[in-house]
């Protein structure tokens, strides 16, 4: 099991997401093995950002002009690019509170586990169509996992774990996370799946 | 010479920018030999993002919030990414008629040295910090090139030339154009520098 507690670790990748953006599903499907070619681990940090918007004053791209329509055929293009499968779900955006609160309560018992679960999760959402801001949803895929339910389903109710996504957001924005997939290592931030070729070169030669 | 004006012409590249846009400069800087790798030419449109935001109700991206400054930073990163010189000019955003005014009427009479024209532009604001607002410095780049500086000068001011750069940023708008780069071929869209491995794929596949 791969420690995931030193923040402190410069040479560790924190990786910030959402569940219902589109680039972070593709980026959660790349980083582990990007960053293993390098010899760094990954701290996988989902946020809200709907929280960061309403600090940074921003809406969502698919709601934007001009820029939505857009934004929804370049989801799939860049999907196609990187050879991952695709489906826009039919309830988008959505909350994804429940699915990073179940992150964090497995991540602090599983990490490898926890980035398993968390890629089962975007593949339910942006695969298969399945509307994770539902509980009984981010418990079945949990269950298909082999977790238990019952007991995921209790741990996000509890206040402890709502504070943690809360605390985790916030310090998100403390450190300039204004977007998602936002990446940050050896002080050097990264914004959007488009930016893993940087960040990969970043990576090999360090920094450039 | 190239032809600049068969508009139905499908093989051709369009290609949108402003002349204030740090990711337009490095479109620039890649987007001819791009083009010509795969037996296509391009139809630059220098277009005034200002009217563009007023429409999408978008902002300047160094004045968002936490965005402004990671924005600053990764224009000289995707410069270095590229290989390409790149300064942060002290006058950040400025307005750029004069300089997309002189462009298209360069370009009706030689789309060819438009295109240098428009990268000796480029590079007069983003390497050598030099104010492109100012005609006189239009004129001095235009006449670095053996270009007519009165010529140039007496044409930007005329009726017909200000209206073309009205109508081609209405027209951009038309066509779903929010930001720059913006570029469009096969009825395909193309949104960023960091979307020209997209494009150059779509360009080897015939589309994917």
């Amino acid at each position: 099991m791969l420690a995931d507690t030193d923040a402190a670790n410069n040479s560790a990748i924190e990786f910030w997401f959402d569940f219902s953006s589109p680039y972070s599903y593709l980026a959660a499907e790349k980083i582990d093995a990007l960053a293993a070619n390098h010899q760094r681990i990954v701290h996988w940090r989902p946020i809200l950002l709907g929280a960061i918007f309403q600090v940074t004053n921003a809406v969502p791209l698919v709601q934007l002009p001009l820029k939505g329509d857009y934004s929804v055929r370049d989801f799939a293009r860049s999907a196609r690019f990187l050879g991952l499968p695709f489906t826009m779900p039919a309830k988008f955006p959505l909350p994804t509170q429940q699915a990073a609160r179940a992150y964090y309560w497995l991540c602090d018992h599983d990490v490898a586990r926890a980035h398993d679960f968390a890629r089962a999760l975007f593949r339910a959402l942006f695969v298969h169509d399945r509307d994770i801001s539902d509980l009984a949803v981010v418990c079945d895929v949990a269950a298909s996992m082999g977790l238990d339910a019952d007991t995921l389903s209790f741990a996000v109710a509890q206040p402890e774990v709502k504070a943690r996504l809360k605390n985790e957001t916030d310090a998100a924005i403390l450190k300039g996370v204004f977007g998602a997939p936002f990446f940050r290592v050896d002080d050097e931030s990264f914004w959007g799946v488009d930016r893993l070729p940087q960040l990969e070169q970043w990576l090999a030669t360090g920094g450039f």
